[in-house]
């Protein structure tokens, strides 16, 4: 299914090359006034050259929106808007049309709809993800106006961390969305290399959510975390997502995992924030964050064995224009998802 | 929200220490012939009786069906099922009625709803997902005659990992959910140990969901893994989620991430499944597998400082029956979800 | 599917003669003291005892609530409550498991389902719609608190209309549900005589809800009248949705449809009401209107040819307990139906 | 909410007087080869200038595809659209800006929005049905292939009822969608008296589905017939929906309601069909068939009385391009969405 949300409802549309990509809001807000060169600098962050380690393909993405806003104003009616696909080589793929690619979807999608649109990945390429841009880009303006702020940035590229820092806010000047600068210059000789070898690598990115009232998500399903972990497993490679002490939580014991609560000028606060911000699926008022793993780019240029959609053995070396890490630009995607799903949440609490 | 699923959907629905907590399942097909003794057993390894790190509370939980069953066969139209709640010593809560116990959602339910059901966490309780593991008892009942199987057990307890094993079917009779009889024996000496320190301690339990076929699952949104981490999000004191090489997947390089592909027999297989099963959001045939990390019990029998519902700072010590680990419980709900989800999935790909 | 509503949801359950009937209500706001009382007293005006042209049937339904109510008040987590099935005499259908009964959905339910429940029509039933009635009666308790009210009677049985009557405030204390006296002897008349004929007859609700404040609403999709429609079609025997003007809309001209809009008080007003209420999908303050129409009750004692599940041609005559004409029970339903929808769309509609 | 169905989704946008209308489907199979002229020439019928009693304004939809087609076989995924708005006379509705005129949502949209675009009646012109109708035009190739078809036509102009006709298949010549060559003159003559009044006129269509398999349909909420009224009444105009018997079912007896079943040539087989092919939510195999009543256009040439959005009483007279009566171009709207729920319908029994 192509559409995610509850009040604020994202549909998202296209294929890499076909005509146009694009999305549909439903349930934004009345009365929004839109900043549209906020929204086009982001969608510019996803970009593959304001980042390294990525594909030197020119995405020029031109936002056109073509309802839902008059005079720059939201009408509480949909916002639909599209970006052509400008900078289509469907030729660079013509050599994968019958070829199952390892680590890609054509398989099984094949499987699943039987007819396929191999060009760039069709539906499966992370180019959709733009879509997903748009709307957060969309939704940050609107969750700016309640206090609600995001960052995110890169915190892991194959085996080399991030150290703890204080914040990520200067991070999209980096070209690798690593808010430290000495751990900048390590990724990117890293980076240099896995290319060099022909190879990609993985990564992470982290997110952090300030400024959520106390008191927002649904128990059971559909929890805060429910919802997050949803929004982060629709973007193309991620692999795991973790809140609070995440995965670690399995090797702690309670004292190290409790948030101890205090009295503070005459406010309930919490002594830590191991908790991520959620506790049974709610909102407890301090900052949310969790981080999602990716794997490396599937498309490597080294011999790998794989077979056609007629059921014969080939071997398939991948060149052309591919990034050798996701995670710089998934940082915008991440951001943007998490806006959207954090809007939405907002915007189910206040339905009462 | 109180619902889970798209074509199989379940609503549940009580408090821990209310009449009954419960559920109703929409769109099981009908005319499945249910094994009631099988639901029951499914329901009692979640008790804590049947588990070792788990409270002394006697759960006698039966199943009442109410609805959607005529002759012990499903009717098409919705199941309903109740277990009441008979072991309620709710004085056991009532020192907790205005204090927020730390690691609790207390605090965040109160945020949320100004009105509160303090007994044993009210809705926030565990308990309630004993009406998610009698409907994934009546699933893998359906998956089972569509030559679907799942495995789930405990993997990790604190710092203490399980090596890999080769299967987990005897699991059931492990008071750990542990596959290993040497892993068993030094979880439980650890588990005994934690307790006498009057602490807790976390821990992960990894699911493997074998013969669903190829091409089943979505894009975009609601993929198979967007799907299952939500499912495993709705589940009490997870923290995070990862399928196929999961978190890892951001250490390693592409020649060391993708599956390669071969013909064996006529037949499309993967060389290796280190992509979990799912491509693109779709299953590839091969096996799903996924694990989910647990924080530790947060009820400990040690001084925490709190604060109560009208802004005092307190310190409480939480006695009284509490689990000190709740993976080896959380395997039966693991397993259900993860078979309430998979249905629902091959349900909603079923014959286009 | 089972679930009606988008905020304040409701999932009814049950088989007329299985072990209970009931529901699930997810989405109540916290908070609401109910009145118990109330509710019985709605559930009662539902039973054929309670009105004229009724089964004998004693149909005494005691509501029990299982969770989301603590203390008298509501929890926001989900309220599910059941009402036994106590007067069951099966044995009354058992000449009729393997015959399809004429306007009834015996046929089309074992098309859809293969396995039925034969017993009172089952699911099909006419008694599932007691609980719609409970959850519509904590529906009103919710919508009184915001100035909502909401009366329905029926307004024609057979070719006798009712006139025009300024309100339908006492009509529970009519046993045909009529506001006017002079109709309610024709009525009652009527029925006695169709009913010595061994015949039903066809009849129709009329419903008003007023106070629903300006601007509630959905546009294109989902508008109040399409909520509505869709709310009232779920009622057994119900043929015809109109609102407004309704069907009658088809033989005016425009100058006989608008409503001239003033300036009263300082307030806007408008000078008829011919719209119901609504406009473009969306309440304009005044009062909403509509109109449904019920077919006659299906169980006729008279012979009727018809055919059994092994396609043999058979003549039935249905003896027993049968109302002869439903418009006067399905008074309580249709109330309810219309609190559940509006109450509904105006969580919807909140705070944006 | 601008989302329709369950498993074929179709979300639609666009003001009148924006710079586009279009929509998304979400959930069309894979592997329809879609016959794009026959969506022209559907898009066409509804346009003003096929049909008597319209507008002359001229709108030459031209319908663009931008996604989930590839080489004219749909893939599975998104299908969005869009249809650029040319003939934009924004400049007609500058004397409304700022009053709500009769029988229009302006109010209502004001109310609901607090922001409008009021040029030609924004999200709530009758000109977005045109999304609805490229949609329907695809699911009537669908359903074609399935064996299901539909007709549609005028059944009433004001006063004047259609006689019963044996089809409707011709009707599309017709400039009134009348079936009958007498009657389309008698409506002819009808249309240009109003028009000469400087007024408007109601009227009422006719549907019928033929060929969809019994057993399709869901019990209580979303029954065949709930859909059905809710997709008409997202249609502007739309005051009142009734199926088989209709509203008349409230005048007849059970003996002249119910429809007798018989075996022919070895099938079961209805004797008549007062019963609208649906029992109890659920197709019986005989034709669906329905009934929608439309108000007169709201836009009338005669002076009104109203109020501006400021609070002042004012006095309009709507001059310009307006239909006379809605009806001949609501026929297509009819159509389009009894294809679309049907489509939906049918799929959605196929998950099981």
């Amino acid at each position: 299914m192509n559409t995610f949300g509850h009040i604020f409802r994202l549909t998202t549309f296209g294929e890499s090359h076909g005509p146009a990509i694009g999305g549909v809001i439903d349930g934004c807000p009345a009365g929004l006034r839109l900043d549209f060169d906020a929204i086009k600098r982001r969608v510019a962050l996803r970009s593959p050259q304001a980042t390294a380690g990525s594909t030197k393909r020119r995405e020029t993405d031109n936002v056109e929106f073509l309802s839902g806003i008059y005079e720059g104003v939201t009408l509480g009616t949909p916002i639909a808007f599209i970006i052509r696909n400008k900078d289509v080589r469907s030729e660079d793929y013509a050599d994968f049309e019958h070829i199952y690619r390892p680590g890609h979807a054509d398989y099984t999608y094949d499987m699943r709809y039987s007819v396929r649109d191999h060009r760039g990945g069709g539906r499966a390429s992370a180019r959709t993800t733009v879509a997903q841009v748009v709307v957060g880009a969309i939704a940050e303006q609107w969750l700016a106006q309640k206090g609600v702020s995001i960052v995110a940035y890169v915190d892991q590229i194959g085996p080399i961390l991030l150290p703890d820092v204080s914040d990520g806010n200067d991070v999209d000047k980096s070209p690798v969305r690593c808010p430290d600068r000495f751990t900048e210059a390590l990724w990117l000789d890293l980076l240099e290399q896995v290319r060099e070898e022909g190879d990609t690598i993985g990564g992470a990115v982290r997110c952090e959510i300030k400024g959520v009232p106390v008191g927002v998500g649904e128990p059971i399903f559909n929890k805060v975390q429910a919802e997050l972990a949803s929004a982060m497993m629709s973007i193309p490679a991620a692999k795991g997502f973790e809140y609070g002490l995440g995965m670690s939580a399995a090797s702690v014991q309670g004292t190290e995992s409790n948030d101890e609560m205090l009295i503070k000028k005459g406010k309930v606060k919490f002594n830590t924030n191991r908790a991520g911000g959620l506790l049974g699926g709610i909102t407890t008022g301090e900052p949310i964050y969790f981080r999602v793993a990716f794997k490396p780019v599937s498309s490597i240029a080294q011999p790998q064995r794989t077979v056609t959609d007629s059921g014969h053995a080939v071997a398939v070396q991948i060149s052309g224009r591919h990034d050798v890490c996701v995670a710089p630009r998934a940082v915008a995607v991440v951001r943007a998802m998490a806006a959207i799903t954090i809007m939405d949440q907002i915007l189910l609490r206040s339905k009462e």
